[in-house]
């Protein structure tokens, strides 16, 4: 509908950058939490990305199920932003009322798990969000696949997608059990100093005064960093994680406490996918330090003896690693 | 229906009344809470403000979608005043159930959102709606359109309105997060002078004895404002922003300590209005200054180690910048 | 249906029964919130002023639409008394479901809001009913129309009447900000005097068993009451509020500290309905002072420096203004 | 069905019996509010009231409009024992939904309330019930018609039964408001006294063994009762209460502190009915004197500074008042 | 369906396994409440006794109006266990959704009520159910017909039905008022004896191996109890309760200090069927002594200086009769 | 769908395994509950174990009524994971909503509970369940039928499945009531060795890359597993538990003070499975020891007096038993 702000132009937020472009090149890394203040542009970064990305075979996108010959053709990419009052109906689909009273035949109405197929899942401001509906949707985004149990429906259809959630911490947080299966995590806050802030301002301006030139603008950024997407997608199913760089995953996790696996599990395919982005054809030892913020932080549990921040403590695990 | 009170012939309120005049000038600066007293002709300003502005064209008033061709001719600019009781289906649309459990036909029922497109949706006592109704009436104002996702119906249409909210701090108050996607706020108070008070009592008792006579005594008043407005729209898209003004806006937002860009974005957008409905080209630092305390007021966290209140540390970061 | 209890018999309660002259004589006063003791006679008041008042144009009454012709003759004034379990459905009206589910069609079934229309609303125990219905009603009742928004219903009607409330304080109170919208409130109390008391068992135990006897005995007296009313009704649009009684109303109000300004509206508007009662043609400090505590009352501040009640605080305002 | 206990066989409990005489003879009382231990045959006494009664015309019983002539003949006494469960509408009745579905007939389907009218309504562990139903029934029996404003229904019909309700004040005590509209309240305790408590496992051993035979048994004592109810009814019309009496009742009642009007009114018909009952002509300080208790008891406040119970301070005020 | 464990296996739990056979004797004595741990194989009991009765006549059984002829023939007793989840409707009856619908015709669709008539009732932790629940089914199982007032139906049909609730004191008490209503209650434990546990194990091992000659090998002692059950409804009806028993029951409820009336009731009623299943002709104070703790138990008040249990307390009021 | 990850490629986790296998091998055992930390794979060792099964008859999977001719051949071992948001109404079953509005048909919708017969009904973060739901599955599991009272609907059909819960107690515990009925419980921790953690990771890494080679690679050690269950079944129904080891397990279960006897009982089976399991005809006292810990340990009480945890407790009265 309206032209997206382009990804390229968004000043500052690498962490969070990073996190989508590393989802964007393996989804299997799980969905990314972004933690946040208010009005720093979470929502306009992931509208960017999926309106970056190129078309996908409509085959792979939407409500597909195998009772159907697969569409033609290709489709954007699809990009839902889970609306404010959206019904659990609506969410996962239901009973096509109309159908049922009027022709009493049981058909089912595709949700909006059905919808994001293929893309992206937004949800802002998740934490509001009632406990067994985000389970719900971080059990479809894992699984790939969506199961339909109510109304006397029984359905299972395709269901991939990256799920975004953003939140305010200040807000009420996820349980811990919601979190650790978000794959990422990142941060980003209110910039600080104030010619990036002036900036900002100056694009907005622009963008908001001429949309089309601004995004033509910007064009020649936003391929360089499709082109890089693409590449890395080609190669991450062919890129090794050799024994050490594992070994230092599980150390990694040991020495900061994650419980359970995911936080190693995570580490490994984060840093495949780093590692895809850029070219490289093997994971190193960078490349697993710099994605273990975003991919432990959010799984480190509050240690009573010990009150540095999660960042601090990873940080001081990587050093100690290191030495 | 009935002949509303004319705005000119309001006494006093005088920030009231010049936020609603920038959020006629320019839309974009998002809504306006009104915050004060009761029984203070809240509602009376945002009505006689509708009431004023001269009809729209047809076709960018109500609920138009791409499917059938827009209405010719003008109408007058919708005012919605969310009535208490309406129903969240109401608000947003709904399925329209006699068709559909009539004819089994799927059809949606245009609600209040569809409605207020082109013009005001007034919400009384905000404070007194549930976060979630909040929310969804942000998300419409923010975005321009309104996004249904319910009972299996699936309707996307323009819904461009200034959404106006007014409420009494003491009744409770709207989460920060919420507020801070008002683009401004003002507060009203009662009058405290016994002239003023009488002045205010002779008009209410001759609009009431004699509404028709009592607006043709106005009417010059009237269409003065409503050329100011006029004047002001035909100007805002032409109006530049030099660097200077966004340096001081970014420095005052950061004197402030106001949490994320909302309060920069709406102050550039406010003293951009207000210098068009002054018939200035180009913006000054004095608009900025008139326009802060209105854009940053409901933006400023509580500061514990600093009790006065939101207008005093405005002022205060104000004379700062001017020293 | 049955004979009601003559406005006349009633044994004392004088400023109820001057309230509710006062509503008769000028609507535009607002409701009145009766508080009181149980078992004091307050609703058998309302019921007895209803019949007494002369029939009025059926086209005044009840539900009318632009729709359909207004219907001709005379109706008697109509009197509804919200009975408990009153859906909100019928009380503001709803779609007319059999019409809907039957026929296919879209129907409004007007409510008691529709029904009241000419006449009175009463509400006992006003404090038991949910904030936002009392809001609804009030804000109806201030308006003049009801606007339905609900299932799929946008409808509009005229709803005039005088809404009574009443309620005992002990078992909760309304909120300020309704209470404020009422525009006048008077107390009744159980009557301590023995001669008093026998004097009202008197009179309902001759009522009781006789009813049409005891209507009858009254009917001169109940004719003197029709009378002063019809002839405050003829008089109440000329009476002119001269300047220093609006400023009177002004000062009482700033004195007492009522917030807002419709304290010196109500004050203005009651002080007018007394004069025309009592057959003046203008409108003098006295009338202000008589109608001063049953306007402003209800709208006075708890003052945690002052534990007087509100009366002695009025009072006590009235003698200053006199000194 | 099944046959009743005998009212005459029942064991002691005379306040109880009393109460429920008075009731029969005049149900412009109000209703019997019967508090006291579980088990002590609460229930039995009423229902072997209603039976003891003879038949009355069927015009005047069960659900009659003034649409349809009124059936001839006569009709038990109705007694409706109000099941726990039953639905709000059962109670006052509601919309015939298989007309309205089936045949889109807009038919009322009379209810519990209308099943009563003519004979009593009986609710066992009536604390137990939601406030407004306890409302709504008091306000039924109050006004002897039912007023439904439900589901796009409105429809008034005759309503009139005596009300009694039970209650153990250890499970929770109605609201005073509630109270104060009963019009008699009495106590039931289980008998203490070793012979009277083995003459009613005799009276029970013998009615369960032969049902029959012991309703014969008792045929005497119950067509004495019921002569003296018949004489009552007879008298009641035409009894004077001489103004002595009613000063003492409200001597009593300001005595004893009683708020509204209610006692006083309870106790000038319930002395009424008492001499009725009893063969008077005329109503003496004696039968107000022994009505009191039942009248006032659950009238009264608690009074912070005299921890004597409502029977104590009714005495008491009996025995000042004689002095 | 499964072959149900023999009555006669059961090891131990001595008086739930008499108060189950004094209830099969004479179901008037009201419910049985069975108090205990879990796994104590409290519904294996319960079970077992219903398997073990003769058929009934089919008229007597299930569900039964006098509109159609009675059934012919004899059906098994029913036992009816409350499933956890069955909705209200399902227990009293509710409208035949189906039939209402589809052919506007308005029928009843008898609940487990019905279906339970002519036997027993179990209810699996009755503390976890709904007080209003337990309520009705108390009300239905004591007064023998469900009275059903809902959805615009009216129904009334024979529901007599033994009730059986057992709950886990540690879990929640049901309210003193509920319990009251119960007839007896009895108390099971885990045996603590090592014998008899690992008799118990080698009984249920060979049941579960083995169901058929299991129940085969228990045969005999089957039918020993089934005749003795059959012998006591005979003669039950005809055994007299001498006034000294009557006097002792009395007493004994006075020295205990029941509330109420039906703890002297259900003692007589107890001791007689006990006598009966014993084959006595007249009751003894024996007879009494040994169902006082089952008759009484569940009905004393907490005494505050007395912190002995109720068991004690009913044994030390047996020994001062006694004495 | 996908391919499930083998069973015998899971790293450590023996505890949980044995248990499935005894589960396996007699289902009579009741459900397993597995406790343990987010993240270690329970669901993949359930999901692992149902795919290693071989194909059961078609007719005794599913639903299965008497009324119709059961189906023939073979069907995959039904595994169901309850999803979140599953309605009660398709855990259970359901009246066929299409077919009673369309055709006036009362049909039966089967649920989840019949679509699990004949396997395994998986349930993650059981302890977020209401409790009535979990009760509902409990009862069905240890009755081997589903009997659905809803809705018009009176149904019983067979659902034979083995109950697996999982919760992490940090998240809510279960009420012990409900543990209780569990017959087995597991812990799961997260591996703390680095090689393990290591060779979970290459294992999974693998998998992810070579879903199908993977599992190629460990299907010798898959069909190892599956005939030891199968060899299992054959012979627990003839293995007999000598008299001295039930004594062993009701001393056991005395020492540890288990309430009730379901902790002997499953002693019995699982040790009888055990036993079957490893190809021995007779169960010997070191086969109850071993499952001691999974039988008891969710059974015991906790002990004020004595902080050690159940593990400590039962291995300390295991290890008085052998002393």
């Amino acid at each position: 509908m309206r032209t997206p702000f382009p990804f390229s132009a968004i000043v500052g937020q690498d962490e969070m950058k990073l996190a989508l472009l590393i989802a964007a090149v393996d989804p299997r890394v799980g969905g990314v939490m972004v933690f946040g203040d208010r009005g720093t542009g979470k929502s306009t970064a992931v509208r960017a990305l999926a309106a970056l990305l190129p078309p996908i075979p409509a085959a792979r996108a939407g409500f597909q199920t195998a009772d159907a010959p697969p569409p033609k053709g290709k489709v954007p990419v699809p990009f839902v932003d889970l609306p404010l009052g959206a019904t659990e109906d609506r969410v996962v689909g239901a009973l096509d009322l109309e159908a049922a009273l009027g022709r009493g035949e049981k058909r089912f109405e595709p949700g909006l798990l059905a919808r994001a197929n293929g893309g992206f899942l937004y949800i802002d401001e998740i934490n509001l969000l009632e406990d067994h509906i985000v389970d719900l949707l971080l059990d479809v985004a894992a699984s790939g696949e969506n199961l339909v149990e109510r109304e006397g429906l029984s359905v299972r259809h395709a269901a991939r997608f990256v799920l975004i959630g953003s939140g305010n911490p200040e807000e009420g947080e996820l349980r811990p059990q919601l979190l650790d299966r978000f794959g990422l995590s990142v941060e980003v806050r209110t910039p600080k100093g104030i010619p990036e802030r002036v900036e900002i301002l100056k694009r907005c301006d622009a963008f908001e005064r001429d949309p089309g030139g601004f995004a033509e603008h910007w064009g020649v950024s936003e391929k360089k960093t499709l082109k890089r997407i693409a590449k890395g997608r080609d190669l991450v199913g062919a890129i090794e994680v050799p024994e050490p760089v594992l070994t230092r995953a599980a150390l990694l996790c040991g020495t900061v406490g994650a419980d359970g696996l995911r936080g190693e599990l995570t580490l490994m395919r984060a840093a495949r996918a780093l590692a895809a982005l850029e070219g490289h054809r093997t994971v190193e030892a960078t490349h697993l330090d710099r994605v273990a913020p975003m991919a432990l932080r959010h799984r480190l549990r509050r240690n009573p003896l010990d009150d540095s921040g999660s960042n601090a403590r990873i940080e001081r695990a990587l050093a100690e690693l290191a030495a």
